[in-house]
């Protein structure tokens, strides 16, 4: 299929142009290069032996005199599911709760501090189907279910309410809280309010001893609002944990998260599922087209994005992988007290503005 | 020097990547690409004489059944300046306006019905020199200044106030109104407030024969919530002439004008000055380096983004140009209508928050 003929972008780059005009072809594309950061032998043993991608960078920020480096170690994760969509629910939960703990120890071999899973990581991403069963069967309690890292919540306080939910534990394993998917597709096969309606936890950040986080789910990332209200919250890292296919996708992937990083000072982690996933009921996808089982390649492409415009290579498109970034949260101030977007972004206006056009006597501002 | 070592990015992966991957790669970078158009062979006798870049596609839509295709043609403009910057004001003046009067001829001649320059065309953008004189001359009044269409005014009914302001001529030379830029820089060389401070006509939005255009100037594409204002208002194209240099912003050039077009389902036009001008008195930029007579390399690069997240080819780095780009308006409904960002956006809900993270009593949602 034609999406899954290059295997990485940055790859192919590689592979043709040569060295100094690639240097320049580099730059005018992903700004300033992050160097490659060193891992132990036995972390690429685990990523050699686990069939997963391993790739490790640094982002630095320019020495303070008052503040030393601000030093976090990201870990993002993009991974197949592991047993067909027609295994029991509890084993297909179990084989990826194993197969992301080989690479979460992989992870910490590197020193990573915070890691991130794909969007609802525990189960094949199923909402293109439109079918009740098995798939909610997979939502689990936020209190206590198995899986305590999980992506899809049901929360029992509230009559069984499916959430679409990520939730933030800390280094001593308490949880910090959850927070939920705050806009909802209704595109192509992806009408997901069929499962979970729009999160109601607003723009919540969690203070890490490794730094302010915020959740941004899949969909949010095409809305530049929602990437706004976890920076006028505090967000030094936002993740940006999705599920999304070449065919729907792929040329915006790169954009939206690094054009947050870029409007906001702050970092984006921005992780993509990877594989095709086969349903055992033919589906139709509202195109004229026939029924089918495969909903389309999930192209991974995971990367982190910078406050200064810059990014590190990507995740391979048809492979698991992790990637660790070092990034020095003085980054973000840095680049604000550069540009300063907050500080001539005139945010009274846009209340006002904002707050009028919603309303449903609003004229639009057209001259004749 | 550095950023001046590749003409074309695009042209520097066509020359090396095989047709194949190229298209691949194009497809990753750029989504689905325009077609060329074709224009007439005086119109190419005219650039080569001329000596600018000529590029022309067009970007369709699906046929509707009820809507005829709304086809409207742009023409992006970008150029150095023609006489040095210590001519006489009226000669630099006259020599741009002879200048962009050849490029307008071409694309009277390839068919285009609205034009946009760079922003402050009519001179040097000599605002990193931080002198008055003669630089001020170059602001004219709105209503009867020498220029019909210019870019910075001279607002005599506010006591002389000077603004940075783009004026919308229609195609019968009747004056549709005019439009100030919303975000003044304060960054690197660039505080602009000491010349010109923040707009204050909102985010009008003009109906043209061809169209509702909108025109963001230059730092305006910083700031999300600008161009959306730009969307609530009805737009369908906003142009966006700016003037920025290869060491300050070449890496966000290609993701902001085009982010704004996936999120707000209209095209954008992104232009920008291209050339180094070279000033008479010797200036500091506030990094500690020794004074310098020029501010840097203007990249070019000019593009058309479409909603769909798909882009035109850029202009050369080192070149005057003229893109041209036939568009079928009807893509922004049916952008709009497959991925539904305005119905998934929210805005009452932002329109609250934001009106409360203004505030100085404002408590960020930190959960620790």
């Amino acid at each position: 299929m034609a999406d899954a003929a290059i295997k990485s972008l940055d790859e192919t780059l590689e592979k043709y142009i040569p060295a100094q005009e690639l240097a320049e072809v580099n730059r005018i594309l992903y700004g300033r290069r992050p160097k490659p950061l060193d891992v132990p032998v036995a972390a690429l043993r685990l990523a050699e032996v686990g069939g997963f991608e391993l790739r490790a960078f640094t982002i630095g920020a320019a020495p303070e005199q008052l503040r030393p480096p601000r030093l976090v170690r990201v870990g993002l994760m993009q991974n197949r599911i592991v047993e067909p969509t027609t295994a029991p629910v509890a084993q297909q939960v179990s084989a990826l709760h194993k197969r992301l703990a080989s690479m979460v120890e992989t992870a910490a071999l590197c020193g990573v501090n915070i890691v991130c899973f794909q969007e609802a990581w525990t189960m094949p991403f199923a909402f293109c189907t439109r079918e009740r069963l098995p798939w909610t069967e997979f939502a689990e309690s936020a209190e206590d279910g198995p899986t305590t890292l999980f992506c899809q919540e049901r929360d029992e306080v509230h009559r069984d309410t499916i959430w679409n939910t990520a939730v933030v534990i800390s280094n001593s394993g308490a949880v910090l809280g959850k927070t939920r998917k705050n806009h909802i597709p209704r595109v192509g096969d992806f009408n997901e309010s069929t499962y979970y309606m729009e999160g109601n936890t607003g723009h919540r950040v969690f203070q890490t001893q490794f730094g302010r986080i915020a959740i941004n789910i899949c969909y949010g990332r095409h809305h530049p609002l929602n990437w706004l209200m976890y920076a006028e919250n505090g967000a030094e890292i936002v993740f940006n944990p999705s599920a999304t296919i070449g065919g729907l996708s792929e040329p915006l992937w790169a954009i939206e998260a690094r054009n947050a990083a870029i409007a906001n000072h702050y970092f984006t982690c921005a992780i993509n599922r990877v594989g095709t996933e086969c349903f055992p009921n033919a589906f139709t996808s509202g195109d004229g087209k026939e029924a089918h089982c495969e909903f389309g390649h999930f192209y991974g492409s995971s990367y982190v994005a910078a406050p200064d415009g810059s990014r590190t290579p990507g995740l391979g498109r048809m492979n698991d992988g992790l990637l660790i970034a070092e990034l020095d949260l003085n980054l973000n101030r840095q680049v604000s007290d550069h540009w300063g977007f907050r500080m001539t972004g005139r945010y009274e206006m846009y209340a006002e503005e904002l707050a009028r056009s919603v309303k449903h006597d609003f004229k639009p501002d057209i001259h004749k």
